[in-house]
């Protein structure tokens, strides 16, 4: 069973937390702690021996935690996400394999799409697909008709596996530390459009792919997880995507697997991951 | 300052550890912690404030810990370290170079080579160098002369820098756990002698290096570090020779760097390595 | 246009080849070019502007080149493929997905499996699945009955994707540099089975994956791609098997992707790979 | 022996090319040649049996090639070079430990720097250092000196080991393509000063170097060679600092060694490298 919390921190946190696993007869088998000193936060994720009474273990920990300290016990192992899409097929073929045969940590509940491409592949699925199309549409319509289908589904995360629309501030406010983009460079080298043709211009060795929270800044959220891979002067830029792919997937999938077993934590526009 | 602690494990260890730190006033900066649950063997490494009064910090960890637990508070922070090499300098200048500018996170004592070629890099580096050749020599002799110099040293860690002798159960017994061997392959694959010829031979796609705590069984201790790196088609046995002294020299540098900072357990043939 | 040469070495054979290809008023746009000098022979893989009279050039190059060359002008460049499964669909999903898109390089005819679980995963992408099982047969019955399916295909490669039966030497035998297995380990370590529970009771840092042809040796064969990814001392076999999934699916990909290009020659138990 | 080609491209090069090797009797061990096809720019290495006449052959290629092609047959297999340093010792170290053990590829002819921390370590090396101070001088004065030392001495290739001064456009332009620069971010991410305070400020989870060569636009030329390695929420700027050293004299290394192996060629500011 996981615990995490997240708060202010000040002298005997620790001492104080396993106290009261200790009453709770409950046994660490593994314990991450991490304290931010510029910011003085503390952040902690344990694993402990299973227990029922969630309840009462949460609040006796929060009676010795600080005021507005994070804490949740037993966090829903079984977490509800949305995919969000265009045209590209990679990172949502990579989650829809592993949501059917349930090593995806978490439940597709549905996925959007503003090009009708990717539906068939989301039928063989057998995963709902929404087509929104944005054409014609204020981007308060569009977002309005995504705020609807979402509504009508339980969430947790929202993630954009190649959705190529900037959403609003005002949509992104509605979602605080749930949305979360692949975006297709090592940031925050090549910012923005067409990465991959920036990175050919440019004559890179490197290219990579980042996974972050999206906040109201483009491409400025906090960043989960980075990888790059070598290239070289043969490739072209049809090249570096047809490479990126490949970690794209890669890296996604690594940083929703971390988030889904709540051992990330944003603080500051950075992200604390115990890994 | 650190506190690295190694012990059967039971419910409520950490509580009793972090109420001993609470009430010396202690704030836990970082801490790792980690339960064999096969083994049932207890980890820990914390990081805390400092504090002058360690003996009897020690007592009170000792006392709520269960029997022959090992407990150490603020282990040595200069470890003092003697090298045995032979004739290559790769790794050898690596550490004598850390050594020189203070990075090494230890003092190197000296250095011991049963050939004397390297004798001329530890003088440029006004490091003791002793020539103890093996011609001529039962092991037993030989491995007394090393003995003797050992001994009028100060002594944490033994490193066989590319030292190409094997040396004696009897010997390896003399320091349990305290001497680290740089291999130049990634063990288990090509034990014991020319490793490059047999990935030549193989025609393998990486080769690696392997840094380990030495025991009776040759190139079977526990493993701390591994790396590989890609080779291709073109690399014959020198070239492989060659591309692997980059990784040797990283391995064991990032290897004894995880050990000189207390990072290392060894259990039942395993690490654990809090990095 | 890709042309790709294996043959004895001599003096003057790219003269040779490149006039060859310059009286025919084609460019070469990259080539690549080995030569095993142990083994004497010669390597080559030309990327040429495109032409039509495909047999003039294949005749005018043998011409110039040693009796028994391999020359192959515009190899098929939709190569028909064959599954071999078991239960785990990593492998196979992967592929699925990249046949069903069209970026696989080649054309997948048929899953094989000798076990039913992974028929619906083929069934929701329209790829014949045959379930052969192999109980209460001789390896020659069971082997017959795959050859039976294999013969009623085009085939030019037979893709062990976690296929857990061995084949034997006659099967093999019909199949020469054709059949590529992925193997669950940094070969030559942990050869043979189970080789991430043989990884975790050695205490490895580091697991991988290799892609290799398969030859009448268990585990011996030409490897094509190796990689590896790092381990630590919270993973126990389960983790491992879970982590090496996902080398395991990317080294398999990579290694065919190469095979598909014709990038890849076999001489002498090993493989040239021009990436 | 290697022969390195440089031209515009057309139809038959690479025949023509190979019938003068083969004229001259040489076989060709290994060739990589490559077009790129957008600049139209012709690109090949070979490595040839070895010939006394390189004259000869030098003037035939030359008679087959285009105008102003380069061609460059056995180019100096002992290449002259200098640093420029600062304070920071680990690119230096490693280079002076290569040059001492002649694996460099090169030839170190003096060290330049304009702090004088680094003249210990020189003279450990029995390597001459030139102490030139850029205070109280315009860079013009201070350029000039360089220049002076450089002048008394063969160059090939002037390293930028760590130097933290900003080279005038007047001074990069008396060596074209001949100085190579380590910059300690993965360019094009973080240019210009500190980039591990702004790599740590955006929270990234991977840091990493380029080794580039040096042209007019500050960190905006030709890259050779591209590294990174991760890093997590526990690194503070000091922290990566420390790890970016590692890589930034590996990535230094890698670099330079392909360039004195005659593998890198420069075009249109991007570079193409035959490793």
């Amino acid at each position: 069973m996981v615990i995490v919390i997240q708060c202010k921190d000040k002298v005997g946190l620790v001492a104080e937390i396993s106290k009261v696993l200790a009453n709770f007869k409950l046994n660490i088998i593994s314990m991450r702690e991490f304290v931010d000193t510029l910011g003085n936060e503390f952040f902690a994720r344990l694993e402990v021996t299973t227990f029922d009474d969630v309840d009462s273990l949460q609040k006796a920990l929060k009676g010795v935690l600080p005021n507005n300290a994070s804490v949740k016990v037993n966090p829903n192992p079984n977490k509800k996400v949305i995919l969000l899409v265009t045209k590209e097929h990679h990172c949502l073929s990579d989650i829809l394999v592993r949501n059917h045969y349930q090593t995806l940590g978490a439940s597709l509940q549905c996925v959007i799409g503003n090009h009708p491409d990717l539906k068939d592949l989301c039928d063989r699925f057998d995963v709902p697909f929404h087509y929104v199309p944005h054409q014609d549409k204020t981007k308060e319509q569009f977002e309005n008709e995504l705020k609807s289908i979402i509504e009508n589904n339980e969430l947790d995360y929202l993630i954009l596996a190649k959705f190529m629309r900037i959403l609003s501030p005002a949509f992104i406010g509605c979602f605080p530390n749930q949305i979360i983009n692949i975006h297709h460079s090592f940031l925050p080298a090549f910012i923005g459009a067409s990465p991959y043709k920036q990175a050919f211009e440019r004559g890179v060795k490197l290219i990579g792919a980042t996974a972050h929270f999206v906040t109201n800044q483009l491409d400025e959220g906090p960043i989960i997880t980075q990888q790059t891979i070598t290239v070289n002067h043969t490739f072209g830029t049809k090249d570096m995507v047809k490479a990126g792919k490949e970690i794209e997937s890669a890296v996604l999938s690594k940083a929703i697997q971390a988030v889904f077993e709540d051992r990330v934590f944003v603080f500051d526009n950075k992200t604390v991951v115990f890994d």
